[in-house]
């Protein structure tokens, strides 16, 4: 199955900057988290992280690099690229773009658990096929 | 019973501040909040806003006046005054101070609920007494 | 000129919940800023709250009355209803509704400054008049 | 110089948490953001992250490892170590832990600037020493 991209538009908004007029580095994450969200419900057709009472997945690993700030009013691309690391953990790649320049990029990497137990499980080969392959 | 007042020492941090070089106005309402909740669990010795199964405190309603900007690395002060609108219902009265002059004031109001009805619910008087009495 | 209204749709994201697993009373300042953003740049056309180096808008006073509880991924509607207070204070009067039912009621209020003395200044009859027409 | 570590006591509060019950994955970069704010002023004696108009320092990677989930009131212990990996380059290795386990590691990367440039530059030898060694 061919690994490919989704990508959402982003606005960098007042309450995603700090006091040196750039992006807080934590609202990156906001970013990446809204754009998976949207993945999750337009592409792949389920709720996210809450998937049912028997399904959720967290966070188990984030990462993010820094190349050039961002500013309120931006408009940005956020490109997702997932990747099954095993039956049980899923990674996004994650990459931000502003007029066609690369300014972050970084990762966030996702167990599947059982909410009841808290233990991780494999998710169904049709479900991962569904996630990676967009 | 008298009503009295409780401070809070809190410092403006990078997070709360936005791109016009002042908190945000949304970050009020974190220092309310931590305001409120080491009144709590210091003062009046209970969990805060989760106090066991059967209570929770909701917040039902919240107002901010801005009338001096707060900047990084500023050193505050939170008042906290606390009142019993109703059995089920606290307000607190919230006030921050920068160098002994008001910069904010407003309010809290929170209701007590059970959490498995999200039904109000009276508070027993004696709580009352603890969370109103500083 | 007659006082109407714009609509902002919204999704409660998982960084607007809390672990009552409703939307934290702060997030909501969070969908009232995103509607006020939309409707400065799509319909009045200025950047906010940035308008330019002479006028920027800052807040000076919010309010929220939380009726009923918001969830994750719970589509709404938010509502905002601009008006002129005097030549420097725009009120936002917002709702946010849920499936017809209203959740949330509330305003912001903001002063236009000019931020290289901090003091407000006259917004031009021309973009009060923008601003308050829907 | 022998590399130190520098403890800081956070709280789990209200908005750091989500509803699927656990601190939000981006809450963690608060908790380190303290730290090393914290530290910064009360170790090292400089303000942060704006340390003076000619330096600033600016987070250009960030990176977490979620190995426990914390929750709503959870005391914790962040652990941050110090290194210079450049005369422009600070890596902070940070480690959450809750009696005594360890439940998070991850670091935060800040190169310095000078903000009228936005170019990064060599910080002096002796604030180098002073904020690496504990």
């Amino acid at each position: 199955m061919a690994q490919a991209e989704f990508v959402f538009e982003e606005t960098v908004r007042i309450y995603d900057t700090d006091t040196q007029g750039i992006a807080h580095y934590a609202s990156y994450y906001r970013f990446f988290t809204n754009a998976i969200e949207k993945y999750m419900q337009e592409k792949v057709g389920i709720k996210y992280p809450i998937v049912n009472d028997d399904l959720w997945f967290v966070i188990v690993e984030s990462h993010a690099v820094y190349k050039r700030p961002l500013r309120l009013g931006d408009r940005i691309s956020v490109v997702l690229s997932p990747k099954a690391i095993s039956k049980k953990i899923i990674r996004f790649d994650m990459n931000i773009f502003k007029n066609g320049e690369k300014t972050t990029e970084g990762y966030v990497v996702q167990a599947s658990i059982n909410p009841k137990t808290w233990k991780a499980i494999e998710l169904p080969d049709e479900l991962i096929a569904r996630i990676t392959t967009i």
